[in-house]
């Protein structure tokens, strides 16, 4: 914490450039690497280097400058994680770590053999063993690699559902009947300190299968929510990981919890928190991985966050519609990811509305819900 | 607020940095000038010219690139503002405000003119008219231009002070015998709208005469804050201008408000409310130079905010002491200015303590106070 700290980003998009906007707090210096010349963190980052955070060479001769190195996205190349990690770099979250999670087939069995709730799964090679599987549905197929924001992800509710099926190594998880799907952002320094942020409740948007808006508190019993939190706090333990990890969480009609999917990393479900606790996301991941003591994660106001994506039908460079509208509403707060092209769906800012109640936040979202559009 | 709004900003110190830090939000382009090649605005703004923002053609020709210029000091070359404002370039705050408030001297007539309480005061060509006003001691005498951060002010008790006494142009004020120093930020939109953050208590530090710490809210009674509210929206409507305005006041032990001067930008007195208001000064600031719709300035937690100065002795290439330790308090966030260099009673950052009430947050702030240092 001397100014003269390094700290590399594999990934440059919203999340790293959040993630720095935080860091300048910090007097830190940073490194970022993606393959998008235009990348949202290009700017404001000290050094910006235009390579694939997939590739072996490029990560390891990134990494190499760095005395801390974090990701904003979990498709990385784990195998020079591993190499940096032995030559003494800070690698968090670390090489297995990141390897597990990459992977959803070894993430579901990472759950399962560390006694983590989680729906029943069956781990795919191939289009083949998903036919000789047809009792197992309806259920979701993920593709073990590469999925994102929506993508790689189909439902199957009977064989019909086939044409659809992924031929890649994916897992078939069994459709959970689900009351609320909610999300709990846990943190962990080097010397083990742990803490959670309160439960959030998200809700999906239908089409896209990405976060479309998210209220904190969320509406759940306070037992449950509880729950949720030791849940989120065993698996992060179990990782032994360093940084923040954001744990996606169906809470069924059944009453129970089952963990669907984890991030090591600033999460969607978390943007709210810069508005709107204590301590928001990403300080929080500084401060773990520059192994400081973690901030309160106390909520100051009730909040909902709606993610602005792109309107259907629109490619090109972005222009905004709405924002005198929208901001005359008291508590709205807008977060543009400086992004320079819109395509439809694209993640290109989000918007914190901020209330003394979630009654009050939930109000004044409805306001402003259909206000916003990102045109081209 | 297309993203391609192109924002100048005339220094590029702390207060643009903070600045630029919250535009991060709205895509804004940032140029920013500065005579110092390491400003703390070097690393994060979209372009950085060095130079000096007194200079009326280095002014002209930077502000000519830009859609807005905002600035982060008054000491700057107002010829060139006006210059510029013909040209269309929107100058907020505009070259009349700047050159009224930057002289300290057609700043109280500015007071006196418009009904604006505040001390008694004489204007002063050398020293030689000084003596002659010796009956009007106790007084402070202050520069009328170029002071800043506690430089160029002096306080004269007696005949004996006068080996101290400015040679230079200056403003007598009669010394006020104030029980405390309050502040008020006002922001100002093109649309005339205007909201006012809530009222903060000020505490010098006894030796450099700059702010110290603040309480925020003020501990002061509801009817006096009104007042004081009232009084800095009739002064940031007298100046008819837009952008945020940052007004100190005394409040007198005759229970009387009387302002003392004010600052036409970001300012200490509102460091805060990045953690501790719905909306930041920053924010608003921004909201009001790009006309949208001013934010709520709702208080989220009470707080207090310690600026972090370089320690007695110290210059050279700053190092932080204490940071493991305040940190642990709950509550305690540091902002860092990036500043490469400390010397004594610079502003390296500053600290901001949260509580549910102003009681916790002080309490937090006793913690912590003597803690972090910052050496060399």
């Amino acid at each position: 914490m001397k100014g003269e700290v390094k700290l590399g980003i594999l990934g440059g998009g919203q999340l790293g450039r959040m993630l720095m906007q935080a860091g300048l707090d910090f007097n830190i210096y940073t490194l970022v690497l993606d393959p998008d010349e235009n990348a949202p963190c290009k700017d404001i980052c000290n050094e910006f280097f235009v390579g694939s955070f997939r590739d072996f060479d490029t990560v390891y001769e990134f990494g190499k400058q760095c005395d801390i190195l974090t990701i904003e996205i979990e498709h990385v190349n784990a195998d020079a994680l591993e190499k940096l990690e032995q030559e003494g770099v800070k690698v968090y979250p670390d090489a297995k770590t990141v390897r597990t999670i990459q992977d959803k087939g070894l993430q579901k069995e990472f759950f399962r053999k560390h006694n983590i709730p989680t729906s029943d799964f069956i781990i795919l090679a191939d289009k083949t063993e998903l036919e000789q599987n047809t009792a197992f549905l309806p259920a979701f197929q993920k593709l073990r690699r590469e999925g994102y924001d929506g993508r790689g992800v189909t439902r199957l509710t009977n064989e019909a559902d086939f044409v659809k099926a992924f031929e890649e190594p994916s897992v078939l998880e069994k459709l959970v009947d689900f009351e609320k799907e909610i999300s709990v952002i846990v943190a962990r320094n080097a010397n083990g300190e742990v803490t959670a942020f309160p439960v959030v409740e998200l809700s999906f948007h239908p089409e896209h299968n990405l976060v479309d808006s998210l209220f904190a508190p969320a509406n759940v019993a306070y037992k449950l929510q509880r729950y949720a939190i030791e849940i989120a706090t065993r698996v992060i333990e179990a990782f032994d990981m360093v940084g923040i990890l954001a744990v996606e969480m169906f809470l069924t009609k059944d009453g129970l919890i089952l963990v669907n999917e984890v991030a090591p990393r600033p999460h969607n479900s978390g943007h709210h928190t810069i508005k709107a606790n204590y301590t928001s996301q990403y300080e929080q991941h500084l401060r773990a991985i520059l192994n400081l003591p973690l901030g309160s994660t106390e909520i100051q106001s009730a909040a909902v966050m709606l993610n602005l994506l792109g309107e259907p039908g629109f490619d090109g460079e972005a222009k905004y519609e709405g924002l005198q509208e929208a901001l005359a509403v008291p508590g709205v707060y807008i977060h543009l990811y400086g992004k320079k092209y819109t395509r439809p769906a694209r993640k290109m800012g989000h918007i914190t509305v901020l209330g003394q109640t979630i009654e009050e936040a939930q109000q004044r979202a409805e306001q402003i819900k259909n206000v916003i559009k990102v045109k081209a």
